[in-house]
């Protein structure tokens, strides 16, 4: 059975199950951010994935950019599998702007300030479900 | 015909060609650090690539994150499309260690300080291509 890192869970919030991965949202409010979890245990880097599976997540990457292109019309998308503090394979999809506050530098590693407000988060997450128009379980 | 973005062939020198991607190496020696440029005009995100080509572009990150491991033994494949600056779509593919200079944090917005020594230079882009393998034009 497929174990999620403590650490990402604690970071984020379950927005369902892609055909390869676990999508979650980052629960940061300051902008949209999900995360991709290939649920293969004991994986660590994109080629240690199966070709099958590596078809899979660079679909699921693209599936989930444009969702957040639609949904919240970033000024670039960012995709990263860093993995440098937590191991297991994870793969963030952000929608950047000019106005945020990383910009234009990459938003890992300066910490999360922002949680969302529980009815705000409900929204986020039908509004993602919605638009995933029945991909996610 | 292809036009390589100014700054990315400014900070970079080509290593060869792949099947879809132009493969550079960041000039900067304190890290293993490959850039795969998609061959395409006018193209800003993943999704924005036929599926053929995400098919082949998530091919090229895993062939490169292997020669990278077996060349020179990182703790950590680090792999980021983010075009906040460069809008032309690029992938980093980049050895991390433990011990480098922005562990664990990104290594991206915090400058290139080490440029390699010609003979040096000379060495790692033989090094690539031979286990490349045929692969590189």
């Amino acid at each position: 059975m497929f174990q999620l890192n403590d650490r990402l869970k604690n970071d984020t919030v379950e927005i369902g199950r892609l055909e390869l991965s676990l999508l979650l949202l980052m629960n940061e409010r300051s902008l949209p951010w999900v995360i991709l979890v290939p649920e293969r245990n004991g994986i660590k880097e994109i080629d240690e994935l199966s070709a099958d599976d590596r078809i899979l997540l660079i679909e699921e990457i693209a599936c989930v950019s444009k969702v957040i292109r639609h949904l919240y019309h970033p000024d670039k998308i960012n995709v990263g599998a860093l993995g440098n503090l937590v191991q297991q394979l994870h793969v963030h999809v952000i929608g950047r702007f000019v106005t945020d506050r990383a910009w234009p530098g990459p938003i890992w590693g300066i910490g999360l300030m922002h949680p969302y407000h529980i009815d705000e988060l409900d929204k986020v997450l039908a509004q993602i479900r919605t638009a995933l128009n029945g991909r996610v379980k």
